[in-house]
């Protein structure tokens, strides 16, 4: 008897962003696996079991929820944000290619969630407004000169960036040679976003420029994000301004 | 007295994809306002005034929006998917940077949603597991040449790329257009994704290759894919094959 496995969104932390489909995925699971501390999130239900692992193990934990789901279970795996950005479902993916036949039997569903860059635009204005991109700046699973590749090209065809994975105690340098490059092609007043733990109790966000933005103002909770060359700031009297990306473009950029 | 407005995001279509902070903005709101066929997907509520507006007035509806809050009401202004990503959140900043200056005390709130490339790529696995970027093909608001620069950007640095709005009665002729240059840069057993309504009734999802991408395939309601170079099919006995894009680049890519 095959199961089934759910990759589960969890959105980006509060409740009231989880869909109800995530919802009944995780209360339907007999299973559930994932990092331990996004595993945390998800309340207890008595006679569920709860697989904790930790944040770099994500294809061992994907082969591992597939070898209980053909067993016959309802495992649910959790990512947080969207599963299918910078998250399981493309572990889970690679471990059914690359994994046992009999796996490609087991009906698996993928749960989007919001991630990061959406819950940290709305809490800025609509910085998103336009064409973006969206890049994770770890170097583990790609060379650093595809990383590079990719943020000179949509630096220069001024798309808005959003930069996933900018930092961590591994990788320390990367964020300021992402922002030393961007330097050379944006201009200083482009406004750079720093959104940390956006929904949670925790939640900082900074604005700055990229002349003046401050890689340490970042760590692994961290979303960054780089505007166009038409990306605004709307001065407000009762708060931060907001920003946002005008829907337009005038003129070809040169 | 000042209201309040916020920006709501509905998701793709399915109730179930609609996060609770969504459904209880909509409950909150003394007026309703949208393009009227996303407004019809929202239940109605005795005493809740709606107005509903053609798709293409969008400027028009933001002003009116700010207008009813500043009157001191709970405005909610609708989007499908998420009301940062080519929708109706950068037309109420733009409106707010254009507008009365205190149009700027009322409390805006910018409310996320499930947008459609996400839940396209839940449908068929993880196509967007690496570098993706987003570009609407709409030719209304910017140059086509934007449009051609960013496309050849995304493709030669070889991101996952979703296009909204590829295609209308007044825009025949672009998505045609788009597959002829992308072509020229990527292989032709590149994989292609017509996602149309996703999560709607009538949802309808196809996976062609780059070389016979028939742009009739898609309609206004239709978001399209186009795969990285090491974007992947697994077949599977039960259904249509997966699509999903590794996390991991081997080489630099040449």
């Amino acid at each position: 008897m095959t199961g089934c496995l759910a990759i589960v969104g969890l959105g980006p932390g509060a409740e009231e962003l989880q869909t109800p489909q995530a919802r009944a995925a995780l209360e339907q699971a007999t299973d559930l696996l994932g990092y331990t501390t996004y595993l945390n999130r998800v309340p207890a239900k008595p006679g569920q079991n709860r697989h904790g692992s930790d944040n770099r193990e994500e294809i061992a934990r994907a082969r591992s929820a597939l070898e209980i789901a053909y067993t016959g279970k309802h495992v649910a795996i959790v990512s947080s944000g969207d599963p299918g950005v910078f998250a399981m479902a493309a572990a889970v993916f690679e471990a059914i290619d690359n994994g046992e036949p009999a796996w490609r039997e087991i009906d698996v569903t993928v749960i989007p969630g919001i991630s990061a860059m959406f819950a940290a635009a709305s809490r800025l204005g609509a910085p998103l407004g336009h064409d973006f991109c969206a890049i994770s700046l770890s170097d583990n699973l790609k060379p650093w000169e595809t990383v590079i590749r990719r943020l000179e090209a949509a630096a220069s065809a001024d798309f808005v960036i959003a930069l996933y994975n900018p930092i961590s105690k591994a990788r320390p340098w990367q964020l300021g040679a992402a922002f030393d490059l961007l330097r050379s092609i944006r201009a200083p007043q482009t406004p750079v976003i720093f959104a940390t733990a956006v929904s949670r109790a925790d939640e900082q966000i900074e604005i700055a420029d990229l002349a003046s933005a401050d890689p340490a103002r970042a760590d692994m909770r961290t979303l960054v994000m780089i505007g166009s060359s038409a990306t605004r700031l709307v001065p407000r009297p009762n708060g931060e301004p907001w920003v946002y990306t005008p829907r337009s473009v005038e003129a070809p950029v040169s």
